[in-house]
C-alpha cells in the first residue's frame, strides 16, 4: 500500500474529502488514505499545521502528507510539493506545512504548475480535488517532484512563538487547545527536564500554582495540572475537566513556568 | 482492490458505520471503504442525493456507490440496486440515488428481495447493515444485479426546482448549504460563461447586488461574493465567513442572477 | 488484509486518531483499520463498551478490536489484550472490553508489559499511540499474546443493570442514546417475543402507554414508539423525532414493559 495522509478544514458532513479520495484512487488504486484531520476550523492555518506537526513523524517513511487549509484558493498562492529525506508534503505555499517542515531535511521544493497532472478543468474553488489530490496520487506512483514544475529555495513559515528563558523561568504561551480542552503550550518538555517543583501560572489565575506532574491523574479530579504532552509540549490540563474553559485559556495565552533553582547550579 | 462509497445520516458517534464496514469487509475483505459523508441531517434525503451527485463523477469506474437516509425503514418502501455505465448504485428507493442517476446511462435496475444477499435475521430498523450493506459487498465480489429481485423500470425521483430564464435574468433556488455557509444554486454555471458584468440578488439583500467573481478572494474580506461552484453550480459565499448566515441563505432561498445584455445579440 | 478496529474517545478534531494509524501503519502496513467510532463522549467508558459490544459481532473472524477511553491512563490501571475464539480485544482494563467479551468464550488474558511492542519514550498522557497502537498492530501480524507479559485471570467489568421481570412486565432502564435520541434499554427483544399488545412506561409519561411495534413507521409521525432494537434490545423511538428529548430519556432512565398475560399460560 501507498500511505497518503490529510490535513484539511474540509469537514466532513459535505462530500469535499469523499471527493478528494475518489480522486486519489482513480489515479492510484493502492492507496491508504488516512484522515490526521478535516475538522481544523476553517481558516485556522496554524491549527493545521501544528496538528500535521504532531502527527507526521508516527507515519512510515515515504508517506506523502496533504495539508489544505487555503483561505486563499484560486488567488495568487502558489500550491508547493516539498520532498524530504522521510516523506513529501502537499499544500498551498502559506505556511500550513512549515511546521511539520521545520525539523526535516529538506531534499526539494517544486511549484505545482504542470497541468498534465492536474484535473481539468481547475475549478478555482475546490484544489483539494483538481489540484492536491491528484498530485498527491501521482507522487505516491513515483512521479519525480520535478516533473510538477519549477524549484522553489524556501516556502512560507508560520511565526512560531519565542520563549523567554530566564533562570528558574520561562515564559512562554498556549499554542493548540485539544478537543478536550487541554491546553498545549510552546515550552518543549525537554527544557523542563529535572526540574524540581515546576509549576505554571496563567493571567487567569496569576495566584494559583498548577502543579507540573507526569499524566493527568497527578492531582485531584477537577484539579489543574501541566503534564509533558504526548506532542512533545507542556500542557496544561484539569483532571477529568476542560483546562481551556475552567482556566479561560485559548490560543496565545500566556503561560510562565516556574522551578526551583538550585544555589549551587 | 473493489471501491465502495457510503452516505448516510447515521452519523459517526454510535456504531452504526463501523458495523456496516465489518459486514462488508466480512463478505468482501478488498474492499476499500470510502466515506462520502455520515453527516447528512437525519432524514435529508435531498442533501444525501445531493452530495453523492456531486462525488460520484470522481470514483473509479465500477465503484460501488451505496446511499441510506431511509426515514421509510421497515415499511413499504422498496430496496433496489442500480446498474449504469460507470457504477452501481445501492439504497431506498426513496430519491436518495435520483441526482446522481440523473446524467448517467441506466443498464438496469432490480429491487432487492433475495433472501440469500440479506444478513439474518433482517432487523426492521437498521437495513444499512442487513440489506444494504452485504448487497453491496456482494456485488463488489461480482454478483450480477440479477440475481437480487424482479427487474423495476424506474426509480423514485426527487424534484429538482426548474430555473425561470429570461434575457439575461436567471431565477433559481438555494438547493444547498455546504460546512463553510456557502449557498449552492440551481443555476449551473455554463449558463453563465460570458455573461458581462453579472451579479447576484438573494431576498434578504434585494438592493444589493452580490458580484460573480472567478473565486471567494475576488471581493474584499468579509463580502458576499458569486462563485462559479465546484459541483457545476453557482454558489453564494461571503470571502472569509458564512454566506448563510450572513445572508440569511437555506435550501429553497430565492436567487436571481442578472447580467448585462448586448443590444446586438 | 488484516482488520483492526478502533472505539475511543479522541474525537476526530486533532491528530490523535491519524497518530494513531501511523503507527499502526508503521508496523503492519497491510492493516485495514475501521473507526467504530471516535465521539464517545469524553471518559464515558460504558458508551464505548456498549458500542463495541454492539459492532463486534459483524467483523471477520481475527480482528483485532481496541477500544480505549481511558480516564486513568497514566496511572495504575493495567493495559489488557484478550483473546477468544474469535477475536483479539486491547484496551485498558477499566470495563470498557466488558461487554463485548460478556457473550465471548475466553481463551487468553495478557497484561501488557513487554516494552519491546511499545513504542519508546511511553508518554504518560497517550498510550492510543505508544501502547495500544503498537500492540494491536504486533498482534494483527501473529505475535502472539504470550509474549505481552503476564497472564490475568480475569478483567474489569462495567456493571450490567439488571432487570426485574414478573409475570406480564418487565422493569428495566436506558443503557444508550443514540444520535438520532433512540433510547436503547436493558430489555433483550427475546423477553417480548409472543408478547401480545406489549406497551412500555417511562417516567415522564407515566399515564402513557407506548406501544411496542415491529418499526419506527408504525406509529404516527411524531408518535413514541418502542421497537425490537438491531443491536438485540428493545428501543424507545419517536417517529421521525428524538424520544431522548421529546420524553426526557437519558442513561438510567427506567422503563416498564408491560403485556397482556393469556390466564390460561
Amino acid at each position: 500500500m501507498k500511505f497518503i495522509t490529510l490535513t484539511t478544514d474540509f469537514g466532513l458532513r459535505d462530500w469535499f474529502v469523499g471527493t478528494m479520495k475518489g480522486v486519489m484512487l482513480s489515479i492510484q488504486p493502492r492507496a491508504a488514505i488516512v484522515d490526521i484531520s478535516h475538522d481544523i476550523a476553517p481558516g485556522d492555518v496554524r491549527a493545521a499545521a501544528f496538528a500535521l506537526a504532531a502527527a507526521r513523524p508516527f507515519f512510515p517513511k515515504g508517506t506523502v502528507h496533504v495539508a489544505i487549509v487555503d483561505p486563499g484558493v484560486g488567488s495568487g498562492r502558489h500550491a508547493i510539493a516539498v520532498r524530504t529525506s522521510n516523506a513529501i508534503y502537499v499544500g498551498p505555499d502559506n505556511g500550513v506545512l512549515s511546521f511539520a517542515l521545520a525539523n526535516e531535511p529538506i531534499a526539494a521544493i517544486r511549484r505545482i504548475e504542470n497541468e498534465r497532472y492536474l484535473l481539468h478543468p481547475v475549478s478555482r474553488t475546490f484544489h483539494g480535488r483538481d489540484v492536491f489530490s491528484p498530485v498527491a496520487a501521482h507522487l505516491s506512483k513515483g512521479v519525480p517532484l520535478t516533473k510538477l514544475g519549477p524549484a522553489q529555495t524556501d516556502f512560507a513559515r508560520l511565526r512560531w512563538p519565542e520563549l523567554r528563558i530566564r533562570r528558574g523561568r520561562i515564559e512562554g504561551e498556549i499554542v493548540y487547545v485539544d478537543r478536550f480542552g487541554n491546553a498545549i503550550t510552546n515550552v518543549r518538555n525537554e527544557l523542563l527536564a529535572g526540574a524540581r517543583n515546576a509549576s505554571c501560572e496563567v493571567a487567569a489565575r496569576l495566584n494559583t500554582r498548577i502543579p507540573v506532574r507526569q499524566f493527568y491523574g497527578g492531582v485531584a479530579s477537577h484539579r489543574a495540572v501541566a503534564v509533558p504532552g504526548s506532542s512533545g509540549f507542556l500542557e496544561i490540563a484539569v483532571n477529568g475537566g476542560s483546562a481551556a474553559s475552567t482556566l479561560g485559556l485559548s490560543l496565545g495565552s500566556p503561560v510562565a513556568v516556574r522551578w526551583r533553582v538550585n544555589p549551587a547550579d
